[in-house]
């Protein structure tokens, strides 16, 4: 038995056997062949089981994740079925006599060369395509497994260096009970798509790609963030039960889905979800969520060619509006792309600091465009519900101006074309960027509400980039610098008798909640699954109580002091 | 006459013609050639003109810059001498009977390639080495012009897209009058080279390559940041007086030399220097510097193959300290490598986002073995001046703790070996993440002072890379965030009666500096040749006035609001 300790990214335990997700090896030698004929029809049955298990993808994919992300493996089809691409490997085997990897490795490399080196982003897409296609014929022709998550069929868990989001929106949590990588962390975006998926996993480990073998018997438990190897009789009968227990608690939460959120001293605050697409609208009714507190809409901007239509922005801001229900608010997020995400049809100049460079509203602001697109979308579907809308990375006052100034005028423009547009949109800004933090007294004169979007404040603040492991332990949610920027901004927005909320990792976190009641926070925005644990913490604690500890903590020194102290306070371990 | 508005980066005036800095065009066509023998004497002709600038550069590098950094003029010469280069090359010409350029460009290619693909820091480095001079002696086959800027021999003023530190360190004072680029900003490294070498420069104007030809007659203010191409007579006149006055002003500020720096209502203020190198020791006495405001150490380890010793770093510390004088405050920062300052020889990994990554004290907290050689070396220079020892981005307590309790480990270890050190060196930190500016009052009881660089506290407050143009606008020393921070240090250090520096590049700024002075800054550190200036402006100002507006100050909007107020009470345009 060896036992993994890692950071809990998803709540829940999975008992399974290890399915390590990993690049094969591909390696081959180039070599003369006897029979071309018989070469080639290695090739083509290596081909046609890879088309196979492609169009299985296709059908899963579609049903899972929508047309428009199974669009990728159709192209990954075309590829297959292109004779440009496979009669010159045919030909290569029987007029050169070399083997079928050889001819695939060759032909395929001379393509992707070709198409890389073009000025044209289309086709460097075609060359991450035939890329793609290649390894995966590779392997067929090798005999060696090529992982495919949506392909497994028998209860496992996942070990992995790290899964991108497009592994990570393949897994079937009916066969995928859970996952484990060596790096990531709460906030990436494998951590955030395994709470989405409810699937429990344990990420940043450092070292289970390392330790844990195929099929070996491994236990991952979401909650405490260790990961079992080999475990033990006992050890599967203990945490049998915990799973059991576990299954118990989310009964009991499901009891409080339509329950409002109360302090035992009946202060009332407000929990709403975090969302990416229309389609996660049913996890925050399921999971009994007041409403939207940050719907990311680059999600609409993604995986695609174009930018998308006002149309279609249109047709999503409106179903999330309305499947949301009219009376509860849904805050949309305006286009945060730059940074860690990019849009490959917008061609940005690549950065050196990509997380200190042109993105989110100071690419809006350029590309007013994009954005005036963006807003007459949402504005024409503010009458379909209870929108706010809010801008990302805001740094100066002067920012916050000109884009509100820009949604006022296309606001403006449709009322002159007679389109019906909300009196009641409310007008507010992400606190991300430490400045606006620090005088957010200054902002609360002129916005309608703040969401305090803790991942990028606390890197900024930090200075510690949170997807680097090297820096990671500066990633401090509880220093007490973070807390008192988080303190400003409710203060601010107080005294002018606005709101403040939180729509970062840290809204959910069961240290933070109780320290965030006492600085008054107002709306908690979090993953769907966390509402419901959120609001069984929230009921037993008094914020009055919590208040009174705030100028303690606030004059702490470290992040550990705090944590000590809120654990103290609460009887959490 | 074209006028062209640019970013001041360095004080004074220039008027001389354009000289182009600029890649030359080395496209050539391969060709074959009638008498191979001819052609080889071609190439030997253009290999023996390149070895003969060189040896000139070399020398001059030597003079100018010192033996260590005119070390890489040696190693391309060894290039140009090393038969295994350049045999392949004749060898080339005769056998396959093609010209020289393509000779050269083949077999260079080839061995870069080789070197390049290595995992080996110091082959790599070789590449380089190989890419450089191959240059050089392409441009002679071709006959076109290679820039060389230690080569140049009448006075001009530098026309470049960027000038490399390297460049810049290549210039001669005695005809290079004047440079401007289209990129960079105060902040640049050119920019610092040029203020620390007094000649005049405006940078970041975008478009003086495309607007200026070789030979035009060119005007460079550096004070205004104007760039004027084709001056008038009578504009040339007009700067002709504008540079007598310049020069009769700095003939003022000389007088202040030895003068102490008090305000108009007495209140005395330490103006001290930015420095790299014991070098730099006769600019601060020459410009009347009371001290060293920062050393960066990271000079001793740039430029080489491997760690300086404790030695080299020793004779180095001690030259600083008895070169200013054993009453004068020398604040020596422990090494700042990473971000945008690599060490080939450390091979750290590659990052997304360095300048939120894995450099400074993060670096010097894991490879302590470097650290504790620099901190030896420190505490045994410790006993010929004025020592104070800071540490760069430091962002919790916990680090400040760490990095001090080495320091007093290797001061106990000295001791114990029968070292002298001495017992009245103060140990600070440089305020330069949010979160230590954030809650300064928390550092504030265990620091002996702090130093804010404004730099890097800017670019992380803003959440922009001021290295990056398409953000620039966004580097706001005013942005009242900014000077609430500041404001906060500054407060907190007093409350522990505890002093509080600057050694960012707003310390010598004329708007900044009246409120600085406001909130009671201590000590302003700044580039040797702003001393001066910055004295005749303190002279001038009342520090109760500058107080007295601290507030409304503090509240303002906008940085343009800050900077608008500043310049009506202390009558700046």
């Amino acid at each position: 038995m060896t036992s993994i300790k890692g950071i809990a990214a998803s709540n829940g335990i999975a008992i399974a056997k290890a399915y390590r997700m990993e690049a094969p090896d591909l390696s081959f030698e180039k070599k003369e062949i006897e029979s071309p004929e018989q070469e080639v029809e290695r090739f083509q049955s290596a081909l046609a089981t890879s088309k196979n298990e492609l169009e299985k993808i296709k059908d899963h994919a579609l049903k899972t994740l929508g047309e428009e992300k199974a669009e990728i493996f159709s192209a990954h089809l075309l590829v297959l079925s292109d004779p440009e691409l496979i009669q010159p490997i045919e030909d290569k085997i029987k007029t050169e006599n070399v083997n079928a990897e050889a001819a695939l490795n060759e032909t395929a490399n001379m393509f992707i060369d070709l198409f890389k080196n073009m000025d044209n982003e289309y086709m460097r897409e075609r060359a991450a395509d035939i890329q793609d296609v290649t390894k995966r014929v590779m392997a067929h022709l090798l005999n060696v497994t090529f992982p495919d998550p949506a392909l497994i069929d028998e209860e496992v868990v996942i070990i992995a260096e790290d899964l991108t989001p497009s592994d990570t929106a393949q897994l079937n949590k009916q066969f995928v009970k859970g996952f484990t990588t060596d790096i990531g962390g709460r906030t990436s975006h494998s951590a955030i798509m395994a709470r989405s998926l409810e699937i429990p996993a344990v990420v940043g480990t450092k070292e289970v790609t390392a330790t844990i073998n195929k099929d070996d018997m491994v236990i991952v438990d979401g909650i405490s963030g260790e990961v079992i190897v080999h475990p033990t009789d006992e050890q599967i009968e203990e945490y049998k039960g915990k799973q059991a227990q576990y299954e118990e608690k989310k009964q009991e939460w499901a009891k409080l889905k339509d329950e409002p959120t109360v302090t035992a001293d009946d202060k009332h605050v407000e929990l709403v979800a975090n969302i990416g697409t229309p389609d996660d609208v049913d996890g925050i009714i399921n999971n009994g969520g007041e409403g939207v507190g940050l719907y990311r809409t680059e999600f609409l901007y993604m995986g695609k060619n174009q930018l998308p239509t006002e149309e279609e922005q249109f047709e999503a801001y409106k179903a999330v509006l309305e499947g949301v229900g009219s009376d509860k608010p849904v805050v949309v997020r305006t286009l945060d792309i730059g940074g860690d995400k990019e849009l490959d049809y917008l061609d940005l100049p690549d950065e050196m600091n990509p997380f200190l460079g042109f993105r989110a509203i100071r690419l809006c602001l350029e590309r007013d465009d994009i954005f005036r697109t963006q807003l007459r979308a949402l504005l024409r579907a503010s009458v379909y519900g209870n929108l706010k809308i809010m801008f990302p990375m805001i740094a100066t006052l002067g920012e916050f101006r000109q884009a509100k100034a820009i949604l006022l005028e296309e606001k403006e423009k449709l009322q002159n074309e007679g389109t019906e547009v909300s009196e009641a949109i409310e007008v507010g800004m992400m606190v991300e960027i430490p400045a606006t933090a620090v005088i957010a007294k200054q902002f609360a004169k002129e916005v309608d509400f703040f969401s305090i979007g803790t991942n990028d404040l606390i890197q900024y603040t930090m200075a510690a980039d949170r997807m680097n492991e090297r820096v990671s332990y500066l990633y401090q949610p509880y220093n007490p610098a973070i807390l008192n920027l988080i303190n400003n901004v409710i203060e601010a927005a107080h005294a002018e008798g606005k709101w403040a909320g939180m729509c970062g990792e840290m809204a959910g976190d069961e240290i933070a909640i109780p320290i965030l009641l006492g600085l008054g926070l107002d709306e908690f925005s979090m993953s769907a699954t966390s509402i419901l644990p959120a609001r069984t913490q929230i009921l037993s604690l008094s914020q009055e109580e919590m208040t009174s500890y705030k100028e303690e903590i606030l004059s702490m020194d470290t992040a550990e002091d705090v944590v000590e102290f809120v654990k103290a306070k609460t009887g959490q371990k």
